[in-house]
């Protein structure tokens, strides 16, 4: 059967994903004393006095909110909040799967910016970190950086930097196998959305100096006075030697390729174009800017996709569990880049020896990734001073 | 140990009081695609065609939200939102374990009435009901009707209703056992706060009519100047001798005092010159109006109290979870005063032949009590056409 008319029958099984559980029990007139009136009274006074306590005496700890305004769930487009929630519970199921926090879906019936940001800060006093989901470009760079000004709390859009962190850890395995250095290649990115500049971003952190941003309009390039305000900074950090056109003329000589964009829009043409020992992250859901097997017949000698039916996968399950698991037990103020750059790097040594040109990433089964990847935001958080917890 | 230590000792061992549990599986890649991407697309597009779905795909059935302001948390006052949190992680246990509801608790950190009520509404589609908690007078009055207009879904402010509701059970029953009827009592309300008014407007939909309420400046009534808006309304619709004084004044006579007010104002020789048989709820907590064994001594019929050290108590956990079983399970658009009055009397008939002046009102470990309050509520909201759910 098609997987999503499985998903929808098995959705009516479940009717909801997680559920809340007690974590003491009221049987008695004491439980009742103790978990609620007259004893809650005494918890309370304690926060009041050192919120910090907050993170002893109730669940906040290990609690994130799963937030979304409903503008751009999956390839889905603006469906609206109420439609979007079925991917955001599943995110909290895939949250306490992988890491075991506790994960609140909440979606905002707004469009307004100011007022999506002001909602989520008013409420974040309830969470220990906020994972932002399926906002819209470019309104979830803005909302997202509001957040992260107001709150105390980690926020984090991992439709940005989820992905880019994983997809920075395939990029580091993959030039190793072919013997190539980050700071020499050429990037093209085909899709200029959240996930393509966060990868963008994180790809410069890591020494990358030649990324070139393609978009539906074309190659993105200093100088185009047609560009958003946004792109236009964009232009001004990427495509150093100032390449105009389309897809084509950003791909020849490129070595590596990193699409999330549109299915089916790389073809065997343009790859033979590419430099010696071309890698192709082809990420566009459910299909691919090109389908692995004709990249391969093209030439090129890694190649990754978003899917679970070929092998290296770029599934954000990879990164949020582990990087949330390491904020929240640091009790960190903040995800920086510090720590993104860590987890990636965590991501990618997994792989170790048995690195492969199908093996370049760990799969979201791998029961050691979300540890490791908490570890290491754990150590880079501490070494930043964002850790509010020391030991 | 005294109750209140001995309940931040277990609030340190529980660190938090409810957590979040997967109802579906992520072992496999199937499974990934069916909770998650690519199938969770199948749930989501249906939910945007029929909104309704969100009630058969998501939790939303089953889920409210516990929001607080901080503001009059317990008898302790404004003292902010996150230190109130423990009491609405508390009520979210007590939601679980008597009505198996899924309630998540969220405080919001604003003062502002219609910031509040804005990012309320902005988050309601995440939620199959709201209770409002703790949230001090007036503002609570004008945030939960405005709530009420907004939201598609039941928004219920249960320190009012909650508290009415069961204090009527509790006054149909005494009133029972002494032989007097609703309609021909006087009554003394000791607070005009929100549980007060609550309390007393329950009992005028029951067909009382001779009400005076006494707060701290005296009895209020019609034509005092000073009164606020708010008591100016409550002034005309009560009192309807304009009796004038303080509460001695309000209490001669009386055949039922319900206090809501503060610990100990309720002397002996006060309770001596009531009618015959008088009844006394004093639910101040933890110390009430007038202490039990003193108030027996002048001479009351029956007594009942907030506290579970004596016959009698005036539980809010007896309500709210059958209210909200019962609105979420025929997806109730609002609880209205029907609904209300259901309650109650679903709550007093549970004591059945067993009424006695120890036994006015079931405890709250009856496991009978939900059940029947839900029931009732169900067949309220469908008799008044508020029930989204026909069968």
């Amino acid at each position: 059967m098609d997987i999503r008319k499985k998903s929808l029958e098995k959705h009516y099984e479940w009717k909801g994903k997680i559920c809340i559980k007690p974590n003491a029990e009221v049987s008695t007139m004491e439980d009742l004393a103790l978990a609620y009136t007259p004893g809650v009274a005494e918890p309370c006074l304690e926060i009041q006095k050192n919120p910090s306590l907050s993170y002893e005496l109730t669940r906040r700890w290990n609690t994130v909110a799963v937030i979304t305004d409903g503008t751009a769930i999956l390839g889905l487009g603006d469906i609206g909040p109420v439609a979007g929630m079925p991917v955001m519970e599943g995110k909290c199921l895939l949250f306490k799967q992988f890491a075991d926090i506790d994960a609140v879906p909440i979606c905002v019936n707004s469009k307004n910016t100011d007022e999506i940001v002001r909602t989520i800060q008013l409420i974040s006093g309830s969470f220990g970190g906020i994972n932002l989901e399926d906002i819209s470009a470019p309104r979830c760079f803005e909302i997202e950086k509001q957040l992260i000004e107001r709150c105390d709390i980690p926020v984090f859009h991992d439709d940005q930097h989820g992905t880019a962190i994983i997809a920075c850890a395939a990029v580091h395995n993959a030039l190793k196998l072919v013997g190539k250095k980050l700071s020499e290649v050429q990037i093209t990115i085909s899709g200029a959305g959240s996930a393509g500049t966060a990868i963008g971003s994180l790809l410069s952190e890591f020494g990358a100096t030649n990324i070139i941003y393609v978009d539906k309009f074309g190659i993105i390039c200093d100088g185009d006075e047609s560009l958003s305000p946004i792109m236009g900074e964009l232009a001004k950090k990427t495509n150093p030697h100032r390449i105009k056109g389309s897809l084509k003329d950003a791909v020849c000589g490129s070595d590596l390729f990193i699409g999330v964009s549109a299915p089916g829009i790389l073809t065997e043409e343009m790859v033979k174009t590419m430099n010696y020992d071309p890698i192709i992250f082809a990420m566009a859901n459910p299909t691919p800017e090109i389908m692995p097997d004709l990249a391969k017949k093209a030439g090129a000698a890694i190649v990754g996709t978003g899917r679970s039916d070929y092998p290296n996968q770029i599934n954000n399950v990879l990164a949020f569990p582990g990087i949330f698991r390491g904020a929240l037990d640091c009790r960190a103020s903040k995800i920086n880049t510090e720590m993104k750059k860590a987890a990636s790097q965590a991501l990618a040594m997994l792989v170790g020896d048995e690195l492969s040109q199908d093996y370049i990433i760990p799969s979201p089964f791998d029961k050691r990734v979300s540890p490791a990847i908490a570890k290491a935001v754990i150590e880079a958080a501490k070494r930043t001073g964002v850790a509010g917890k020391k030991n």
